[in-house]
């Protein structure tokens, strides 16, 4: 995989408002943040999208990711945020490196969401639902 | 905390088209999907918030992500898709119960992201970074 800007980060050849380190992640300020305390938590393992990602390295996310949560809403006094982790271009991805965005929501800054929400029919759903399924047994 | 929709999917109470299930965390089909292969997972643990989350049932949903990624990318075909975890009404929250939110993303469906982004100030930014870190540390 290409280095991208985050290897470099987690190398520090490229300086970061650092907020958390650990040996299987990282956290730091989005530097184009779509409001005050926009964090972003990395893996390490330096993969493009979360599904190439290891059990392991989600793990680590995981477990730091509400404590993250946590410090951010402390230090802003956002009551309101999204988590958000974007995968492919079509998705929204600038940098290929997987990450978390944590950004807090206020009436005047935050991620803007769109929800053009269908509906599921029953048979579309068992169907789907054993496709997946079946993906999460192999 | 109020007893929600998921707890009463996760007690089987209500039905649900089921993707994975293990001791901490549950995943099936979204029945307002944005696009075909929307998929929830969510912990057990009862918590309206990922910041009120365990760091347990953190690690129990991120080392799940990746298969399930991969299990909805193989069943739908997506390349693109969205990960997405909403925190309080003000964020677009309307279950208060965690989930996060797996979002194929083709040219027709998937989430509506608008991405403001401002910028951040040097000296800004150390001063909020140091300010996370410390409620990271406490």
């Amino acid at each position: 995989m290409k280095d991208t800007l985050f290897s470099k980060i987690i190398r520090g050849e490229i300086p970061c408002h650092k907020v958390y380190e650990d040996d299987k992640v990282l956290a730091f300020l989005d530097i184009g943040p779509l409001s005050k305390g926009h964090t972003l938590l990395i893996p390490k393992e330096a993969k493009a999208t979360l599904d190439e990602l290891s059990d392991e390295s989600g793990a680590a996310l995981g477990r730091v990711l509400p404590r993250l949560c946590r410090a951010v809403r402390k230090a802003t006094g956002a009551t309101a945020y999204n988590v958000l982790q974007n995968n492919g271009m079509a998705a929204h991805q600038a940098v290929f490196h997987v990450h978390f965005h944590i950004i807090p929501k206020t009436s005047s800054s935050g991620l803007g969401i769109t929800w053009p929400a269908g509906r599921l029919e029953q048979e579309d759903g068992k169907a789907l639902a054993e496709k997946i399924a079946a993906g999460m047994r192999s």
